[in-house]
């Protein structure tokens, strides 16, 4: 329905289907990445935003929810009761859901016909007896691990132009998996890396509690999870098959008091046997990502406001000499290249547009 | 019990009674009243912490729940299960519960021989018809209204010492009271107060919300309750006093993005027929708080970090001659001064010692 | 020069001129509004960014002075020696520099053809004596500030269109003069208005002194330059213009420790001869907005996270029945719509483009 | 001189001396570290600040560089000229200088019979190369190096007793050495640790800078200084003489956008040969620090808001079986422990009284 606001228009249900527009929809769309998502899809100049729905009580404006979008994007929110009764006008669906709910849901879009983007955990692990231990629950839609890809285009890119499922990968990962893969992949360093990452707190997601008390964050940080936490097989498994056999990540994640930004901090021995040198590194850095859009080799050690709002991983690689020892630096913005604008990317990619577009 | 820790000993259930110390209780100790109160107690020489109790499942050491009395205070923190179960130890006993809950409570400690300071609103408003118009629920314990004394130790020092019952002003009367109360008494300004009010998080309480979630306050600031705040009637019925007659309080209190600290801003008319100079309102200030030990009557504006964990009020004044209207500048932290050092410092002149003491 | 980066291009010094672009310059480029106006201008369909030069020592990168345009936009800022040296190839120039310098250099781009908008204060106010007296310094081009035409759209679209010489708005001004508008030009209230606003740090400059120092701003505010504030002779010109009388503002500015938002809560009296409902106030600031894009009348009391990054203002109007006042709250991003959002709307009407282009 | 203000007494210059408390002189008060000792020395109870000095153009009340101090302590702090005018009447002198300025004071003062905590790195390394190197100046007092003692009471409790000069340990190095030492000691572990440290903004000092400006830091995080931050040479100094063979450290230091607290996260590799369970790690911390007053080791991650504003030191330990990795994660205020907290703990042996008095 199009509604008047003074002169301008805007919607308050789903607006016109452009048919030249690729029609989305947008399942879970209540939390950080949903509004992030929402963000990006309202400028990319190829998509339309179809559908949204959510566990509510009542249908009510996405506006109502993310105050930004009040007289820009009042569409309304469905109330989530099912695949059924959703997504019948769309294409492509983005999964914005808590992990363990995505896998009883994806296996109904896809005999729909329906492209799904997942940005839960729930395809991420090739193998299901890995979720379980992680997880704590059964996959309930193991065969379809085999098709899903892998949503890191830095990696996948021509596997993501085809799929039907993407498991769009963790923040964590992302920073790690992409500060690591041109060392892993180059064989100069063990294979246990020690992974120290630093996180703004939209990561612990929109659910009040005492960890998200602003009280409880504000002049105070500290770590979680050390050693347990679940993206740590999805680093694991991804730089094993970029070394060719097993890596060990010991995983330290800490809660930063920001809203948004990313930060690992990646140790790395050097093989006796091997030898660097830090113009090497260097250069085996800019070969690596030079063709690609989103990932910076900088000089300078990075920092989480210059990538803020945007998709880019800014990565830094310094050899100390004294102790033999690489530290790679990476960030990126947690939503953006860690959530939904790598989501946005991977979109890109299997419709054939340009990467970048809308980013 | 007596516990040891290394060589250091601490206490696990209450500690052994020093006949010499008051014994006080703390009921609702599980806020930040509560822990601001707990901490200021811990230094104070006279005092000792016989009980605590809170509205838990199951009792746990207070430790458990602000982790900062670590391996310092791990006294335990009853279940809170009604009067009978609790305070035999005490002499006074600090109320740091909800509104609507403390009226409830006060008449059985009264009856029970306890002297009372009641940090919740229940008993600072003299009417209760203003009560409960104000906080929608009919007050139960009205007839004990004309004995509480309002805790304001600038203004009621002298009642304070005696009484049976305090009621500990709120943190934004206490900021504009003490603001206000010079030129308001002096009578050269019109009873009409425009006062814009600003308060640190910790003012929202413990509990988790959307309002109080990190994501949500961070890079962020709001008005609320604008003209419909509670603590409006508060302020009128202190100033209305101290004036002689009537006065209205235009009150707009803001949400600033830190933990502690409050700052209000209050506009004044002068009345046409009189006249002041700005040496006449710095005089009038300083010699109506001359003999404070907690009012600093500033030659510049006052910042929240200058009283952050102090009984500080400070106090600033200014004569805009283009507009004919006074401007003053107050602020406390209002986890202290606010709520729990105000409390202490009723303590402190209840039981006849040095006003300071401990603050 | 175009430089290329792996597989992408961008430029070190000029890129290469597309005639169907308007070619802009901006001088100051090295403060928040310049980066501000970089990042609108990127994105911006109709602009090219020709020339950018500041007070530097040596030419540099304008990515090494703000990182977030590493590799994505590393044209050089040119050293600024003077108006001859710069701008030959731009049409229209926008001045980020300092109060007091823009006067200087404006008369020079004038006569050589260039149309210029200016970020300063210095050609804001009407009246020579008045920039004076609160800037303490003698208009050294008062015979330009006649044709300088005052860059609020929402007041002076149809001079914009034409106008060679943009004052773009400051900050405060920007959110008061349109939270007040539509009550002072329907002369209900009182010509007296308490104005209280509340800045985010970005506000007081880019230059490192105590008062931006981080452990001084943060876990702390204040207010600051109460009544002597030099954006209060910018409120009451153009207030008074609309009122068709003189009005007089008491103006409080306060620090709040966040990067960008802005927020100002007024207070008006009602006539005593006068009577407004709620509705009637609420219809009122409906119909005065309702064909302006970038003004968003709301239900609900605006925060400074919604119109982050935006060039929206919110507003929100309030009859207090008790008090006989109304009170309005208004909220922008500091740099967008109350510096650089703002001067590119201004632009886009002086091209005749569509006013939200690259908003 | 003695100054009264309403009915309090308060000093401009130095109070009369009490002939039963230690007088103590502080040079460079006007830092961080100055306004936390001040903050603790006040209440002290056997101290009296005697004499304060700093690099300043004139000499002004200590309470117009602190606004805490307002009112409370005015005392007049001196132009510091040079070591003749200042401490005649102090017994100790606390050094809140920056490197290389106290190796040039420390030698007059230990000939003038002083006793001298010095805060800063000047006499923290043993061997005067180490410091050429790492500080890049010659040391000019390095016949005084053997007589130094490294105040860091939990390792040398013994020879601080009798010190005539304490070096007092970095802010850094004592989330380390504290963390690392039972671990470090036991020899079950390689001598080669990654230590990943996260700091508030005070470390980075009290003059304003491009690094320290609100704006850069809030929302925002970063690294700097890998693997070359000067605090190395002193761990590794300090780690190596408990292993009795040389340790490594990588050391990686971050700032995190908060005013105080530290937070250092290490990685040990534990050595094929030996075992530990989780239960032994556990018992060997508990053990090594049973009889400290300052350090706690929880089982729970530390958060440094429960160290904020005390001399404690957390400590939390974890074996990670999957990895053969020992994790530890230490916390302290870096104004407190790391700093002046540590200075009066040492100043506390140093005089015979109970060590945690004043704190």
């Amino acid at each position: 329905m199009l509604m008047r606001y003074g002169n301008r228009s805007y919607y308050i249900s789903a607006p016109k289907k452009d048919e030249k527009m690729l029609q989305v929809g947008i399942l879970g769309v209540n939390g950080y990445a949903g509004a992030e998502l929402i963000q990006i899809l309202l400028k990319h100049p190829r998509v339309q935003i179809a559908e949204m729905a959510a566990r509510l009580d009542t249908p009510v404006p996405i506006s109502s929810i993310f105050g930004q979008f009040k007289k820009r994007f009042d569409m309304e929110c469905q109330v989530f009761h099912g695949v059924e009764g959703f997504g019948a006008s769309c294409d492509l669906i983005f999964l914005a859901l808590p992990h363990k709910v995505s896998m009883g849901i994806v296996p109904e879009l896809l005999r729909a016909g329906k492209r799904v983007i997942d940005l839960s955990a729930d395809f991420r692990l090739m193998d299901a007896a890995v979720y379980a231990k992680w997880y704590h629950e059964e996959h309930t839609a193991a065969t379809l691990l085999p098709e899903a890809v892998y949503g890191l285009p830095e990696l996948y890119r021509d596997r993501i132009k085809d799929a039907g499922l993407i498991a769009n990968p963790g923040c964590y990962p992302t920073t790690v998996i992409l500060g690591c893969a041109p060392l892993i992949k180059s064989g100069i360093v063990k294979p246990e890396i020690v992974v120290d990452s630093k996180s703004g707190i939209s990561g612990a997601g929109k659910k009040p509690s005492p960890t998200t008390h602003f009280v409880n964050r504000y002049e105070n940080f500290t770590a979680y999870n050390i050693g347990i936490h679940r993206h740590t097989p999805e680093m694991e498994q991804e730089l094993s098959l970029l070394a060719g056999s097993e890596v060990r990540v010991m995983f330290s994640p800490h809660l930063i008091p920001i809203n948004r930004g990313m930060l690992s901090t990646m140790y790395f021995d050097v093989l006796s046997e091997k030898k660097i040198t830090q113009g090497e590194l260097s250069l085996l850095y800019q070969e690596f990502y030079q063709d690609e859009p989103f990932v910076r080799i900088l000089d300078e050690i990075p920092q989480t406001a210059d990538v803020r709002e945007t998709n880019y991983c800014d990565i830094w690689a310094r050899l100390d000499e004294r102790t033999n020892k690489i530290v790679i630096v990476s960030t990126i913005d947690n939503l953006t290249k860690g959530a939904s604008g790598q989501a946005v990317q991977n979109m890109n990619i299997m419709y054939g547009w340009d990467e970048t577009l809308g980013l």
